[in-house]
């Protein structure tokens, strides 16, 4: 148990070892590591774990490596739509932005509806208004584009397919989204969640990571949760909520909570993914029915991993 | 306790006797009556819950009255931005859409999504050619036009205000919104909830109404939800669920359950709106902590009301 501590994600799937080299081993450790510190080195420094959550998945955003931000991946029709949420425990204050483009920092923009808006939720081409308004960051086409992401995009265009993220060898699946969990100083609770969605998505789906309570939640009383897998069961189980209230009305731990929603709801109405998890007393989870989840934590007594593999 | 039964909402607010005339009083009734029979006859004989909720929110759509399909009030920019959501409890399926324009029944969309697509959420643009691929019906902006709706956005057009529905005096707030609930035969639960959102909102605003666990859930063995609110509140509290939660974990009732969320949880958070609900007991819970909340429910055991106030 710390004082404080962060726990981040870049996203759950078929991660297997022996699809990976070394080298690409070590720049995903490495840019885990850098997103973990953006988050901790504030949480250091007494400030909150809202900002250290929103620093940490910013982070992650600016890396080409995963499905959120500048590597989010292309929909059906070319274009790069995200969606990203940000929930405080400590007000039960929350914030998201759905099919969003050219804007850098999706979480930045979520963080904004949260404490510059009345609202909760804003969508499409009216978020981008009011993130000119709000002087959030946006960048041209030419930022979030990348050869590998291009290439996958061009293995599904013009098929009925849709892949999570960037393997579309069949039955390999990964689920791309980045999020973060933290504890801070002062004893609240944040957690953060963003993604580029699935390659070739058509129709304007929406996933779960805009969602508060499915992909998104955070509650000082209970824990602060974000998800990562396949967007549709998690809808449909509420699944970040859920484990709020197995927490609350059950009285279970966080890790019996969370272990319950991924291994035993989630896997029944076939919901592959994980998610991260922190409560108040600075425990952390780390749990997840899929191959692998890019994943890390550290913390203020010293527990410092960053992990890929089961 | 029935063998079948349905409930339904039109909206909640500031819903006075005092100013309402009985002409427009009995506009309301009738169409609450309407709408019950849609449903219910449906249910009567041996229809899906999920049939009779469409059938009811369907009829609720096509009532210029209501805040929802054809009366759906004015955005920011002068279009008509329209949500919806639909979930059955025997099977924890759900569909919804968000910011769709020119959808005759968004209600009838968000059953496609479910039934249709891979997908539970589509949104704006993408939802539409969803639409178009599934032959659901569309309609011209004249179709959704009335001069009350208008008036209404020009007293509000080019402020910062917004509405939640008609009533734009002070201190005078309407949370237009149309659900149904119901249980059927085979004792499966089902929920739906529609809006045209909030009279000149902007940027993209999205309310309650389309989030599954916010403004709609369903799930046998617990409760179907519809909410009516302010729906930045009904987000933040995970509404709908949270009700499913105090039953399936804490063991209340769905009248207890209901009745917590609606007066203790939502007003800690100032959340006024109300929601229905029906378990697969065919108990009904019809509550709100607004001035009033037009409503009916027509029950297989003959309990049939519909009423407007408190």
């Amino acid at each position: 148990m710390s004082d404080f501590t962060i726990a981040i994600h870049g996203g759950a799937g078929t991660i297997l070892r022996s699809d990976m080299t070394a080298d690409l081993e070590r720049e995903y450790t490495d840019a885990l590591e850098q997103a973990l510190m953006a988050g901790y080195s504030l949480l250091e420094k007494g400030i909150s774990s809202v900002d250290a959550v929103k620093a940490a998945v910013t982070s992650l955003e600016d890396c080409i490596l995963f499905n959120a931000g500048r590597g989010s991946v292309f929909a059906a029709d070319g274009s790069q739509e995200m969606d990203a949420s940000i929930m405080d425990g400590g007000t039960l204050m929350a914030g998201a932005v759905s099919a969003v483009k050219n804007i850098k920092n999706p979480v930045e923009l979520a963080y904004a509806v949260m404490a510059k808006s009345r609202h909760v939720m804003l969508n499409g081409q009216g978020a981008y208004e009011f993130a000119l308004s709000q002087g959030i960051k946006t960048e041209k086409d030419d930022y979030f584009f990348s050869k590998f992401r291009y290439d996958q995009w061009k293995q599904l265009q013009g098929t009925d397919e849709t892949a999570l993220d960037h393997n579309v060898a069949a039955g390999d699946k990964k689920f791309g989204t980045v999020g973060a969990v933290a504890l801070d100083k002062h004893g609240n609770i944040a957690a953060a969640t963003s993604t580029g969605g699935m390659t070739n998505k058509k129709w304007g789906r929406i996933g779960d990571s805009p969602i508060i309570g499915a992909g998104t939640y955070a509650n000082n009383k209970t824990c602060a949760i974000s998800c990562t897998g396949h967007g549709e069961p998690f809808i449909r189980a509420v699944t970040a909520y859920d484990v709020s209230c197995l927490m609350e009305y059950k009285g279970h731990s966080l890790q019996e909570a969370v272990h319950i929603v991924v291994h035993d709801k989630l896997l029944k109405i076939d919901g592959e993914g994980g998610m991260i998890g922190v409560d108040a007393q600075g425990n952390v989870a780390m749990i997840f029915n899929s191959e692998g989840m890019y994943r890390g934590m550290k913390c203020s007594d010293g527990r410092n991993e960053v992990l890929i593999y089961k």
